[in-house]
């Protein structure tokens, strides 16, 4: 284990050598100063001290709180709504609802998927428990709770479903006009597939389900809504200022301009803070009403209502392969639940299907329903963790049918293009074949492999080890970046940058690419971001697309800046522009590094006091495609009488590209197996289907994340580092969600290496692992 | 009178008119469609509503409130701090004083002229009433105050001098160890001084004082320091927050990245916010001991003591003239006074001596010293009003001496050029000409003039009128100015500037400027400023340089989003960009104006989301030079038995280039003359001379500002609009001080023209000037 203070947290963060071994080629982070190498966050005092503000820290004076009351049923009409009681309570300022036309905007909801549909801010339709139905700010929190318990709504209580399952049954409540199907099933088919099951030496076919998760970021979702004149400022725990701006602009018919959202810090979000939520419009209005400062953050308990979830799906897949390790065909047939709302329930789960293995016959057939529950939104990886859990699964299963290593039936169906994009462009780069290769060679896979085969028992514990693969349908960002960068006389630096930090290191990783170009030290450079009023535009930071999309502007503007900055020089050394360099701060001549001058020595740079570098993302290859890829592997033991699942291990290889930051970079690697393992073995939104239709475990002790105790201490980041420089500049494909998407099937894979039984359904559930492998002894 | 709503506070705003007359060639605001209108504050709602946060209003959770103790002595040595008894007192957190060397940094004490005078932030060596001694950071600013009553300080109390006309005499207490003359006189002289006075026909003499003032802005002097890490954020009430930055950073020996300082509004400066004072490195130093956000803002006392004054002056001018009206000599000898430490005491004192009319023959000599009181700050054209105090009296009496009107008495000697700038550059453009002509006519000076020569009694009151005239040493700025804009894919715009608008209307202007070039409404303008986190590098908003330096750069901005706009939509428009215009939000086809489409619709601007444009300043002429000039008039009455001056009406005729939105022009004029009607009438700091050397004046009560009783109901604006294209590429040149610059003088020769005497010290005093009615009227 390394000691080193930075690394207390994990064990097998891998060393990385300053300089390449003697005779050997540099890698990567050996070729760059600073890139690649371990930084500690740049915000990390204020972070973990407690100084940073974040969006709920902020107070303003004569601020008001505001509280949302919500439909307590699943499904009903609101007939009327009386606050007259309720604005008569102490404190309260406001209480707004639909009955009251000027604060009831059009509420035009967007999904995910660009699907749009009309509706009102407080819709008298409330088809999921939390709908909003009016709103009230007062002095204190408590008062404006107080004040929700005194309006009186007149519900019509109308029949719900909440399983996805039986949304399409004859006589199910309808949700919408249109019925509870969510546009149009999905059918996707290339090649035969009934030709290529026909040629197979195997076919199988498993039905898999994944339960609905919730995203429970730390910090709540809210805002705190100002007008300054005709000025609104917004302060919002978002990952997308820009996004929450067009949407605020849109709702209240407002200039762009005078829609100021400000979102330094956030507690996260993991998709659930994409976009825009209500009650940013509801802090709006109601700031406008009293003419205060109107601050309104949810309870934990809304948060797990209303403020999205990762739907639960039901997948059906068939699969053929030859016995030589070639698949033929590929049928996957799916049901997915965007809740009360469009909201993309069936959205990316095939992809990987469509994508990640050479298969020339494959279908797809997705169905998205209504239910009476609180609408879907991206979760890490939208579609993917869950169509691994099939997909990766059954790969498992087919190896094992023929008698192949599963590694090695991944291998043998790496391709090197697009089978799901039109054209089918070649990667820019695929690392899939060293993930998986790389990845068994770290943690000694053919060793356990065959050790657990000989014996798996410890005691009451059964042992096995898993693998699973994939690859993320997005690796190089999208969006236009814009960056300004301020190089000061005293050579200090500010990075202004549109985008948010969603907690996943992007402000240190942007001043390691200002540090690597301008020869600085990073703490040198101040980053102001997540800001509409004094940054550029930014798309949302999400989709693993920060770095990808950000860091080349970053480097283009600091580029622009060390031209000018060096043209300056030029002139005190009487040399030309390209004969100089940058480094440690001085100036250095190339050829005569004895000759240099500090920076801050620079005399045009003393007279103009600044340089300022505006940089673009520029554009993205259009022949071909970035794609991240990764493998994981991970070691369990079952207990045989319990069914209880411990994860002793486990180990992320990943391809995505250059690596920044080797410290983020692998911290990113465990947090997004920490989340995977919630998904294998914890979280589970749990509906009263037969009672109520209303969610039961709606707090943190009754919704399982995992906990310390639940996460191996023993994990492994292995970077497959191969610099993607037709990517972009930076050579950096997304990282955030990759590795989150195998982690659920590796551990799943793992069981059934351990004990035989194939666990299909998401969280394993010990009493039936328990009774299954009561059943298995009482057969075996 | 007009009525109109947005002139309902003075009269006499001229009309603009919208079009020109037939057959008349349009006016300059008549060639714009923005620029040069009237055009309400864009910030102007916030202002009066009490919604703006200015940096007095910010509060932040857990904030401390600071207050500093100050030496009550004139002049005494700080023999010891005790703050035991303090740092045990309810709510207190934190106590600093010059005990502790950490908290007492190098205060390296800069003066306007660029003067250094090395000291400590607490210097034992107290050189005024109200020099820093200790400093208090608790709960409630009560509690603060409540501490610093508990710090137990002793003092050598030493003899002071507070009497800038005795600080040289012998035996007066040295207040630094040099002595008490700050540097060495300053001696300047053109021609032959002595063969001038030779050569003229009238030689006259005169001594001038001024008395000390102080600038009174209504927000108070302060800031709230926060530290997030190693980052430290000030909200300062300042002109220039870069400024701001770079002593925190100098003296807190950190980069410059790592200090924000944010000025949104201020409420008023007048040049004592245009540096950074101690308080602010004081609110620093105990946020970072208590960890808390500290506020500190000073009490009133406190701005009368501590924050700046216009240094007190003593002028002897003495000047010849040939009978024709040509000066043949000038003689000017003056005293001013710093202060305790070095702060430009006789700065410009002798500016227009040198520069405003022609005169071969001039010597001036001016002499700076040190007193037992607050340090002297620019204050509203420093040195200007009160040379024009002597110099357009002198002009007055020169003119009465050979019997020529004081307007063609200038008119006369008007140079083309400055004779006080090395190698005498040409003016750009001059219209004190125009100012002095325009002027007379719309005052009406030849009638009034002649009527009160017939007669000037009426009852009680003697009546009459008065000119002056004067330039400002500064017309087109000075340091660069970078801006950002941003036009949205909405049509609105955002605009980010480091310049303070300090209460002038720049926020305003600047949006017209952009306005103007993108054909938008200026509502749809938002602009950022003032903040070193999110804007680029602005000099301090003083000098009358906001507008000659930053719009230009806001033109270049907005003039790249526009080339770019039309590049994107002559794409749609299958046109060339230069074929096309932009108006009332729609971009046009030049020769085909029923070919239009709105902004809003331009295919890549929606693509791209924003169009950011980077505007610079440009260079200045080097080979001329720019100055603005104006002339003022003013009629009163004084009542032959009290002394008690009414002033009637005044007139300004400005030519500062060209007039960029007219209601703001004209209320700088107005504001400029109710300023200069106090230095004639009210204002005077009083320092108690015999006993004590301490301010006893001190309060708004006990210093007089001129109110709405001192000041005529009847001003006029009357603008000379000569564009000067050759100083920027928006023809402005400054305003903000020469608005003030002659008005005391004109007072001055409205009384004498009345009553027979000379007024030669300010304020007028009632008793004074009753006492020489009554000798006058014994000797007449």
């Amino acid at each position: 284990m390394d000691t080193k203070k930075e690394e207390l947290y994990f064990v097998h963060n891998t060393p990385v050598p300053e300089t390449p071994a003697p005779g050997q080629k540099p890698e990567p982070w050996q070729q760059t100063q600073m890139v690649g190498q371990r930084r500690a966050r740049v915000d990390g005092y204020e972070r973990v001290s407690g100084t940073a503000a974040y969006p709920s820290d902020v107070i303003l004076p004569k601020m008001l709180y505001a509280a949302i009351l919500r439909c307590p049923h699943p499904h009903a009409t609101v007939k009327k709504v009386d606050t007259s009681a309720a604005v008569k309570m102490p404190g309260v300022h406001a209480v707004i609802s639909g009955m009251t036309p000027a604060t009831n905007p059009v509420w035009n909801y967007r999904t995910w998927e660009g699907h749009l549909k009309k509706s009102k801010l407080f819709d008298p339709h409330c088809r999921f428990e939390g709908d909003t139905v009016a709103a009230v700010a007062a002095e204190t929190p408590y008062q404006a709770q107080d004040a929700l318990r005194n309006i009186d709504v007149t519900y019509d209580v109308l029949p719900y479903v909440s399983d996805y399952r039986k949304a399409l049954d004859t006589g199910t409540p309808n949700i919408h006009a249109e019925g509870n199907q969510v546009g149009q099933p999905q059918t996707q088919e290339r090649g035969d597939v009934a030709q290529g099951f026909a040629e197979a030496d195997v076919v199988l076919e498993e039905t898999y389900y994944t339960a609905c998760e919730i995203h429970t970021p730390l910090e709540l979702h809210g805002c705190l809504a100002n007008w300054d004149g005709d000025r609104l400022t917004v302060w919002e725990s978002t990952q997308g200022v820009y996004a929450v701006q067009a949407t605020i602009a849109e709702v209240l018919e407002l200039p762009l301009s005078k829609v100021r959202v400000i979102g330094h810090y956030m507690g996260g979000g993991f998709g659930s803070k994409g976009d825009t939520s209500k009650y940013s419009i509801i802090a709006a209005l109601l700031a406008q009403k009293t003419g205060r400062p109107v601050k309104l953050f949810l309870t934990r308990e809304e948060t797990y209502l209303a403020t999205g979830n990762r739907p639960s799906s039901h997948m059906t897949l068939k699969a053929g392969v030859k016995k030589d390790g070639r698949l033929t065909a590929m049928e996957f047939t799916a049901i997915g639940a965007s809740g009360a709302y469009p909201a993309g329930g069936t959205s990316l789960l095939d992809w990987l299907i469509k994508d990640l293995y050479t298969c020339p016959n494959v279908r797809t057939h997705t169905t998205d329903v209504y239910i009476n529950a609180g609408p879907a939104r991206p979760f890490r990886a939208p579609g993917h963790p869950q169509c691994a859990w099939a997909l990766e699964q059954m790969m498992d299963a087919l190896a094992e049918a023929i008698a192949m290593d599963p590694i090695k039936l991944r291998l043998q169906n790496i391709p090197d293009f697009s089978q799901a994009r039109p054209g089918n462009p070649p990667y820019t780069t695929t690392g899939y074949k060293q993930c998986l290769e790389e990845g068994a060679t770290q943690f000694g896979w053919q060793q356990l492999r065959k050790k657990y085969a000989a014996n798996k028992k410890d005691g009451n514990w059964l042992r096995g080890v898993g693998v699973a693969g994939s690859s993320w349908f997005l690796g190089n960002g999208f969006g236009p970046a814009t960056i300004i960068l301020k190089l000061y006389a005293d050579g200090s630096v500010n990075l202004n940058m549109g985008a948010s930090d969603i907690g996943t290191g992007t402000k240190t990783i942007m001043a390691m690419v200002v540090a690597e170009e301008l020869g600085i030290k990073p703490e040198a450079i101040q980053i102001e971001h997540a800001d509409t009023g004094t940054t550029q535009f930014a798309s949302v930071s999400g989709g693993s697309k920060t770095v990808p999309t950000e860091a080349p502007a970053v480097r283009d503007a600091a580029i622009t800046v060390k031209r000018r900055l060096l043209e300056m020089a030029a002139e005190d050394l009487k040399s030309k522009p390209t004969d100089l360099s940058l480094k440690n701060g001085k100036v250095f001549i190339k050829n005569n590094p004895s000759k240099a001058m500090p920076i801050t020595a620079v005399a045009k740079l003393k007279q103009h006091h600044v340089i300022v570098g505006v940089g673009n993302r520029g554009p993205r290859p259009t022949d071909k495609t970035v794609i991240p890829f990764a493998a994981q592997f991970c070691e369990v033991a079952v207990n045989a009488h319990t069914g209880e699942v411990q994860i002793l291990r486990f180990l992320g290889a990943h391809d995505s590209g250059r690596v920044m930051n080797r410290l983020t970079y692998d911290n990113q690697v465990f947090g997004g197996i920490t989340m995977g393992i919630g998904l294998a073995t914890t979280e589970k939104r749990v509906l009263d289907h037969n009672h109520t239709g209303k969610m039961v475990n709606r707090s943190w002790h009754e919704y399982k994340l995992p906990t310390s105790m639940d996460v191996p201490a023993d994990m492994q980041s292995v970077p497959i580092e191969i610099p993607d420089d037709v990517a972009n500049t930076t050579g950096a494909k997304g990282l955030g969600e990759p590795v989150t998407i195998p982690t659920a099937a590796v551990v799943a894979n793992a069981i059934y290496n351990a004990t035989g039984i194939r666990v299909t359904e998401t969280p394993v559930n010990a009493v039936q692992l328990s009774q299954l492998l009561a059943q298995h002894r009482k057969e075996g």
